[in-house]
């Protein structure tokens, strides 16, 4: 802050009611200026204000930024990446493993802790902040990968060559001595077992944070970490690539999360229900913080009128229990001069802090309907961190890595499935590719799952034998844990589950699909256009071996060539998408598994017109958010009777209700009418 | 040259009244081929020549080319880079202020001009050549940047953390010996300031190089440096980023410049304008020399029949007092074999020869009224290397370093609005952000002064309180002179001036400007199509304190915010425009300040139809360069009674002018009619 | 391979009448785990098997990618490159003259020959595999250079700095031992002189492991390389690089290549030509290898049905006796997974490998008719590695370097003559530019020969005076041997031949051609669009001087320069094309060519309905290969009275064919009509 403002601030933040701050993150070079030099001066003033005000603080560690002076003293605590020897200067640039940022960073812990778990103000600590691998590729994390690697292979250099492939191109190792820097590596099995390798370093960092700041926390007080997202795009997109959240949500209390997503008219929702059905189902279900999003963001955007609004609540109806902003108010230099925070650089109201306390208000009033939302959703979409890196080096479209050309990646193919379930307003949790609790959903989609052990596999066949709903895409059951392509029919193991094998593969160029049977037969398949029907980037030329064909391609070599199929196994179906579709065609197929698995309801009656994010709320009653992420206003009949949580209006089934542009209505439910 | 052939050169030279050479620059490792071993041999050769035929010369100093021999032997003379440690070959490679650099550039200049000072053929010295920084960052140019920032901040650390906001991503640095190596910096104003500082490196080194060339030059000889500008798009285009050209202009007598632009139907003569007018201005409005603009140039800029002359008359129609050319011949091997000079590879007389020889024949006929011409201009642009460093870290569009999205830089706006002006007809000074001296100008542009001193706000404001007319842009007064953004209104100090604040801007998507008063009363506003009323690039959403509304956003989301406003305080108008718009709007927002400051006059009238190019010469009779950037010839009638002085034909006010394509009439004015 | 399956693999081969293959390349980590530790397993494994089986073997030496051991014992066997010292594990990054990589060489590959060369199995010997330098600039090689430029110049460093034209921007070398890095260097001709050198490391090295390998060979045993081409847009394009080819060509007894190009719609047979012709060139038009082509390929490269076979028949078409593929089957690790073989993954029969059964059923029953076809060619196009190296520093629309915009290169006009003349049915040799054998020509095509010694040109004019017919195009004669460009009359020694010169170029914006003469009376010429008459990328302004203008450019500038000339000189003509054009008209340009070289016949007359490539088999019979590379079939009359190789039937010279989609006809001539 460029001058004292503390005491205006906080009236601020009371007028608008925002209730908790994060404090301390990232400021190791203030509270540590020189080694074992201490000060708190700033930390306390903080601490003393908000108490006197009853705003809450979560207390974050410094870790993710290192001081000038370890860099000095220790130059190798900044991370050896794969383009050499990092300078320093940004945050995140250090080897989480090194002994002097160890050292350093469990004495600023123990001292900041020390200095703050008792006070009142504290409610929760998080841990580091959005912490990852960096690249690191330093010489003793490389040396501990191979140690890693004795234990995975129980030190037959042989197996791991062989699980490897490392013969081809003349790579094999002969000896663990002579194992070279894997930066160089062109083998893909190899380069992806580094980056699982990696992402464990970030859960042991993590839970050796959260074992130091365990030993201060009082038993009212929790430990979150901010994870986010792959920034592919240039905001919160897909799968985080270096860490696996599932496992590094291990050992915290409540998953913290940041989302940043485009505003204006390009906000969708999607990016926040993406964001957040992921850090819901990374705990297993359980309430989230979001510890960061956007108030005035990029220059680009800058919310419209409503919008600051429309998007908290879009975070609430996906289990969020908390909106924080990044952040209170716009910094006067560096790096995020212009992430702009709630104030701007001249620290006034403006229009989207005064958003804000329209927001702080409402939920002041009305947020004890709307907390600790539970789901149950009945439909997964099944991750994996192992088959993203794997793709990055086994490119869907080129089959090279990224450098060797463009194509999609993993994410891509996710969100195409997952956007597709968001419009069709069916919501849906994410399970990882080693659960073993499918049992709950009745419906699963499993995007580009390149690679996955044999029982990831098994379970998959057992969840559909077993009367489950499976939906898979190209580029799934491919390849082994190893990331070695399996050498018998394929898709391994799931040749009878889908009633299909294929053994050719192509790009599409000029490819349409022409629709069969139940997919044909749907009024939304028939309306679309050829172009609607195009095949896009990659597409298996799919045998059918008991399959009933949805899809064949239309082209004057491959036509004929079954292109998606359904396949009723045991009690269940399995659908595979061999190619990639635009989101019309996609929708209308996953529709058709919806209806299927026996899960079409009035949500997906209400596609295209409004989107529905549904829950029960603390006090037992169903909550049902009807949100509009559009610039007109929408109608439609109220599907259940209900009160309108935010004005307190009763509507009854059937009533129309009119949603504002960038508006939403919240209805908790008095009763469910049985049939529509 | 392949072969000895200065005696035709000579002839050749002679025959197309060419009269001055420039010798010696970059031939370092010919003239001391061995450290301290001289050979003179070629210097001589060509100044026996020179002063045979009568041709001037002008002795430039070796120094920007080092040879090999003193990197074989100092390996780290050469500038070590943001990239890391340089390799020989390139030119300008250098660590200026390397000892080893400056010793034998030191002993190096003293024998050539021991050498060459008494040859009477010599009128003037050319020291270095394009002298720049190099991007240096070797440790000894890091060591001296952090002396100069104790000095700077008096030895107080803390009170650099604050002014650089240091703290932030615990950048903090608690003592100066943990001083990081800059390079790594993600801190705008640590970066700048590492930048205004390498920039002053440039002025000490040729005020070094002028402090021992003028023990050798005699009273009748000059020292010149040849200046160039950023080349962004590849061709002289804007503010050269990596020099003050005001301060470093301090040690020469006159001002040397190198231009190049697009040519053929490319050619708009706005860059030779452009370079001319700065050029003229970084020595208070004296004339300069154009010591290098090209002759056939890169293969695409080879000129079509004309392009050549009108070239050379739109030069001294700036100020220039000679026009040189780069090169005198077609280099045979080597970086810039394709960088073509007035001869061929063939050596041969050739249609650009042929033309430069019509130039020359021309020059000496009527030369004597058209040398030392001086502009008296009512109008300037404010420029700053400041603001231009500043935004590239901060970029206009997405507020963060250049490499993180595309935007439009500091020179884009600087040519928006310099454009405009010349479009208009209306001739312009440069002033620097530090000048005190705005008092003599009607009107002053700033465009995109996005730090500067509380100084300089304070002189903008007092101009306008003393009946000045300020022009402003988007992403001015934005922030101090460290590059932190001021905390209170915006924009800062000049609220009251500009009759508005702003705290909130976005980038435009489809938003287009509504004008109002008497911008939407100009008939060439209401022309405008709605794509010419588009706001781009970026929009600050002003809001009027005392303001007129010019245009206002015309969008769901922005409408009716203020775009671009004129405010009358004391006893002059401030307009600001919040937005870039397209160059027919900003031309009549531009036309609109012209007015207020009461200088529209018939060059504004002619816009359009010629360009208009004005100045007094030496013999005091007022000139009129009209030139015809076009492929057709174009009619006008003669706005003075005048002597047209290539022809010698006299004109009457009123009489019909024709001028051809790519052709000019020059009007030595007999008297200027009082109205019109 | 992931499990023992030799004996199936064995089977599916000979099922497929596949009955060679090529072992070991590559192997070197496998066949010598540790230093002077070997291991035959694999090796025996194959011999035994193929031999059981009656199929050939070639025996690759490992060479060209070292083991993980010899790096970690001697890290500077990686070769130093301009990005500075690489890492372990892509194949052909060492240095290729380090003794340590040749003393392990030289081991590995005795020790290998030692094992086979007396294998009945083994029919010859395959050197390293795709050789190049690898941009090697480590110190050594440096220093090597720096000796052999000694050599060159007879340790005159003044002759080199002249050749070199080093004065230029300080970079004169006064002593050896001053010799600076020069991978910094700005300098062409130095730069092009290192490349130069750097080829004939490639040469060196594969003599070097010709003369050890022949100590083993038997007698009926042939040595070969792997030769492959300039792989700039992801595919088999033009001239190598990095190898002078009919240099390395030298030590083996007959050429190998590799040919990878677009398939499915892209399929056209060019670049199964181009490299054909090439391949057949260098060893004189001797047969050669094709070691490997695409089975699968890329995703993108799936061949439609019947793509295969035609792919494989026009390798024959071209003088190939052997067609493999690369690789028998789909790999399930490491870099080319999904560079597909004959096999997918799933290791069985699929379309592909039951279409390459198909050819090697057809080849079984009449290979006998189709092998060892000679080619009797009276066209040859003119290559040099030279001009092609000198235009990446020279580029032809820039005139710099290419990283300084973009341009075409030398490949392109190489490709855009030949394609042409392709499309012509024109087939055509390629020769050096130090060939001195162009007296069996008619008609010599010579692109962008950019730089060339005076012999070369002086061998061009004396073909032309001596009645042979010469094309060249923009950008040739320009330079000598050390890319310094001639300064005299442009063409160089080649202005009386041509009958014009010029000292005039530019770029073209919006130029077209007006044709003249016989250009502008051919039928297909009248034709051409306007959009087809541009001028293209670059355009000389020629001034004919005996020539006949062919060709003038229409634009407002340079209307009525000449673009294209011809010029009868002695016996011969010349004709120059100053200016790129569309396909279309170049195609013109060369069909009076070869109507002025008296070669005009029927196959000219089937250009642009089928492709037509011919022969004499080794039978002495004349073969005439039809070829429909289209989607559709094709009706034409056969112009010779022959017999279908393929399927037996005679036709009657007259007879209507039709030819499928992607299908073809081979004649074997009985006789041929004198009159058409």
């Amino acid at each position: 802050m460029p001058t004292d403002r503390i005491d205006t601030d906080v009236a601020m933040l009371q007028a608008a009611n925002l209730n908790v701050v994060r404090i301390a993150e990232s400021t190791w070079s203030t509270v540590e200026p020189q080694p074992g030099v201490f000060d708190f001066t700033h930390v306390d003033r903080a601490l003393d204000a908000m108490e006197a005000a009853g705003i809450h603080v979560i207390v974050g560690t410094p870790t993710y930024a290192v001081p000038a002076w370890l860099v000095t003293s220790h130059p190798d605590v900044l991370a050896e990446t794969s383009t050499g020897q990092g300078r320093y200067g940004a945050r995140q640039i250090m080897n989480i493993t090194h002994p002097a940022y160890l050292f350093h960073s469990e004495r600023v812990i123990r001292a900041l802790l020390e200095h703050t778990a008792h006070r009142s103000a504290v409610i929760g600590f998080q841990l580091d902040n959005e912490t990852k691998y960096y690249d690191v590729a330093s010489a003793d994390v490389q040396r501990t990968f191979v140690t890693h690697l004795r234990a995975t292979f129980d030190d037959d250099v042989d197996a791991m060559n062989r699980a490897f492939g490392l013969d081809y191109w003349s790579n094999r190792v002969d000896a663990w001595e002579d194992f070279p820097d894997v930066r160089g590596t062109i083998n893909g099995s190899l380069a992806a077992s580094f980056d699982r390798f990696r992402r464990s370093l970030v859960e042991e960092f993590l839970a050796w944070q959260a074992a130091i700041v365990r030993e201060y926390a009082r038993d009212d007080q929790f430990l979150t970490q901010n994870f986010d997202f792959d920034w592919g795009p240039g905001w919160s997109y897909g799968l985080q690539p270096a860490v696996d959240h599932f496992r590094a949500a291990a050992c915290v209390d409540i998953a913290g999360v940041d989302i940043y997503h485009p505003t204006q008219s390009a906000l969708t929702g999607k990016e926040i229900a993406f964001g957040g059905d992921m850090t819901r189902s990374i705990k297993g279900g359980a309430n989230y913080l979001v510890l960061e999003t956007q108030a005035q963001g990029q220059p680009a955007w800058l919310p419209y009128p409503g919008q600051l609004r429309l998007q908290a609540y879009s975070h609430l109806a996906s289990g969020a229990d908390a909106v924080m902003y990044w952040h209170w108010h716009s910094i006067h230099n560096s790096f995020e001069t212009y992430w702009r925070g709630l104030l701007s650089h001249d620290l006034q109201a403006n229009p989207t802090y005064d958003e804000a306390a329209v927001i702080g208000a409402e939920l002041r009033r009305v947020g004890r309907s709307l907390v600790h939302l539970r789901k149950s959703n009945r439909v997964a979409v099944m991750v994996s961190n192992e088959a993203l890196t794997a793709l990055t080096w086994f490119s869907v479209e080129t089959g090279f890595p990224a450098f060797r050309g463009p194509s999609i990646g993993y994410n891509d193919v996710l969100r195409w499935v997952y956007d597709a379930l968001f419009e069709l307003n069916v919501e849906c949790d994410f399970v990882s590719a080693d659960t073993e609790d499918l049992g709950r959903y009745a419906m699963v989609v499993v995007p580009a799952l390149y690679s996955a052990p044999e029982s990831t596999l098994q379970r998959l066949g057992a969840f559909v034998g077993d009367g489950g709903h499976l939906v898979s895409t190209f580029k799934s059951f491919v390849a082994d844990e190893h990331v070695t392509v399996w050498h018998d029919q394929q898709p391994h193991s799931l040749t009878e589950v889908l009633g299909l094998t294929y053994n050719q593969f192509t790009v599409p160029v000029d490819v349409r699909l022409t629709l069969h049977g139940d997919l044909a037969a749907t009024p939304g398949a028939a309306a679309l256009s050829p172009d609607e029907r195009s095949a896009l980037r990659f597409m298996e030329l799919l045998q059918p071996d008991g399959a009933e064909v949805l899809a064949s391609y239309d082209h004057p070599a491959w036509g004929g060539q079954a292109a998606v199929t359904r396949h009723r196994a045991g009690a269940g179906t399995a659908i595979h998408l061999g190619t990639m579709t635009g989101p019309a065609l996609v929708r209308e197929v996953l529709a058709l598994a919806v209806r299927d698995a026996g899960l079409w309801d009035w949500p997906q009656e209400l596609a295209g017109t409004v989107t529905v994010r549904r829950g029960v709320n603390s006090a037992g009653a169903p909550l049902t958010y009807l949100l509009n992420y559009s610039d007109s206003p929408v109608q439609v009949t109220s599907p259940v009777t209900a009160r309108c949580v935010l004005d307190g209006v009763s509507v009854e089934d059937g009533t129309d209700l009119t949603i504002g542009a960038w508006d939403l209505t919240i209805l908790e439910e008095v009763r469910r009418l049985a049939a529509r």
